[in-house]
């Protein structure tokens, strides 16, 4: 018989509450043969101000023996800006080698979007996840001086380029459209920017049907807005998959819908799911976050393990949704948790 | 008597056309006893192609003996990328110390936006312009093998944030609302977020007037579309402000309409004003150009030289043109450029 082993990590904020309406979902989904064990982790501020500790080998260590990970949010104003990110969130994704950071945007029927006119938006942006200047190289000298400097460092390799580049395009191969878009800024960043391109011209004499399309970063955020539909698969470097996943999120319906998935396709590691959105600490215990894009993660999550028709009854469940919402009166985290495991059992 | 003594650089694809009418509007609004010199430079694609330069230290030496520089646009696809972006145009904002780079975004009336409900957009964007990821520090070994690593330094100092960021607190005192935000990425960006944010907080100290906040790059970009409304002064660094800044034109009319000043505050070098847009090969030579970009650099190059009425007609005209356009049939570029000159002269 089947067997999911999950990781539960709700970490701080609103983490909790979009957590709990994931695993509802993710219950509520799964055929009566599959058997569902979770296992919850504290990480995140609260541990961190009992123990200093934001993620220790035995904790890595812990982690590995599942399938896959949950993350709600980690991240809390007590907590100085940097500590969890480099010492939890990104710590991981480079100890678990989760180089295929997945984002994508789809702005559905009857869900609101800032631009005009209701575009057509249905992309996914591959994140590299690993390397660039998400590295943690660089330094500082002559700290707090007028003289200080201070230096960040964009490390790209050939072998950490190639696997992602060839990832997406297999991801472009599998889509209707068959279109990739190569994102960097090799005018300026020539060093990387040769490298992005390079192996990017010559992964894709491997994929012939694909068409293949160049962009600088600043005007891919200019089309973001003024013709997202140019877009169907988006490969980019570390930094600037951040960015214009956060503008692709917000065109496309908001951080509230937005889910990702840091990806490890040779499932050495876990892969870890997580909602694009962070701790928002200040609606946190009031009920009122959308747990769609947790949900929509747990989506992601099944179809990385291979249950694909669990993925695509998720989605539905939160398209049908969403577009039931208009006009009506919010409803509280629980109440849509509630609201979606309905459908998905249905 | 006073007299400006301008170099002119028209450029490549639609920068010829579009200086033409930037000029033709700066002679109408200045006054008569203003005697305006003009030398034109050949600087570009053409150039290279015939010599192989991009710009000589004999080129630097001739741009310093004018009070100011307006630029149309450099850059071709004959020309391989990254050529004349780092061996012209940065190289110039280096050699020059332009480390001021003001970008300033406002949605006039009658003029389109792809964001719906036509929202308030009134901010500056003050760019750093000589540091960050754009020093070309970096470099590759084992280039072109599967070995291939490739690195891109971004250097921040003490000295070249707090002049930046000074100016930034100066232009925010001096406007109504009286608001700076530092975007930065300082929870992943440790190093050189660290520096920004120090810098930005005891700087702060000398502007109690003035209300400062602090967001990541990420979110800014969602904000950008959300609510750009709450942006009144932006600092930040090189990169982030490549990227926000192309962001910031779409939203707010179009980069027909963003300019930009490269700007020496102590006037030791002349300063250079430049639509935000590039070259445009394909619609280069048939008058499709919107030369009012230009014309608003030209603005903000008088305002720098203190032709502070002057600079303020020529904004009132463009606006009162964008205003005049909707539903109207498209203009040539000259047909604008002559409106526009009409209009300041009158
Ligand atoms: C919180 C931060 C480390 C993270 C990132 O920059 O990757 C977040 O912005 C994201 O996009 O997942
Ligand atoms: C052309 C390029 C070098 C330049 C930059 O990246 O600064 C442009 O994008 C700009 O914003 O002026």
């Amino acid at each position: 018989s089947r067997s999911i082993n999950l990781a539960v990590i709700p970490g701080d904020g609103i983490g909790q509450e979009v957590v709990a309406q994931g695993l509802k979902v993710l219950s509520a989904v799964l055929p009566q043969d599959v058997k569902l064990e979770t296992k919850e982790f504290d990480f995140g501020a609260k541990r961190y101000h009992a123990t200093g500790e934001t993620l220790t080998e035995a904790d890595l260590d812990a982690l590995k023996q599942h399938d896959a990970i949950l993350l709600g949010a980690i991240g809390d104003p007590s907590v100085p800006s940097g500590v969890l990110e480099r010492g939890f969130l990104l710590k991981l994704r480079f100890a678990f080698d989760h180089h295929v950071n997945l984002r994508p945007s789809k702005l559905l029927p009857g869900v609101a979007t800032p631009l005009a006119g209701q575009p057509e938006i249905d992309f996914v942006v591959v994140r590299e996840g690993t390397e660039g200047p998400y590295t943690g190289n660089g330094g500082t000298i002559r700290k707090g001086t007028e003289h200080e400097v201070a230096t960040e460092v964009s490390v790209n390799t050939a072998f950490g380029v190639e696997r992602v580049v060839r990832d997406a395009f297999a991801r472009a191969q599998a889509r209707p459209r068959k279109k990739l878009t190569l994102v960097h800024k090799n005018n300026v960043l020539t060093f990387a920017g040769h490298l992005w391109t390079n192996v990017f011209n010559k992964v894709a004499e491997e994929f012939p049907e694909v068409t293949t399309d160049y962009i600088h970063v600043d005007a891919a955020t200019i089309y973001l807005v003024t013709d997202p539909a140019r877009f169907d698969v988006i490969v980019t470097d570390n930094l600037f998959g951040d960015i214009i996943t956060d503008l692709a999120a917000a065109v496309s319906g908001g951080i509230g819908v937005a889910a990702s998935g840091n990806i490890n396709p040779s499932g050495e590691f876990p892969s870890m799911f997580e909602p694009v959105h962070g701790s928002a600490p200040d609606i946190a215990g009031q009920g009122k976050a959308d747990p769609s894009a947790t949900v929509l993660s747990v989506a992601l999550l099944l179809r990385h393990l291979g249950y694909e028709a669990e993925a695509a009854r998720i989605e539905d469940a939160v398209s049908a949704d969403l577009a039931e919402r208009v006009g009506k009166p919010a409803r509280s985290t629980e109440e849509i948790g509630d609201a979606l495991a309905v459908r998905v059992a249905g």
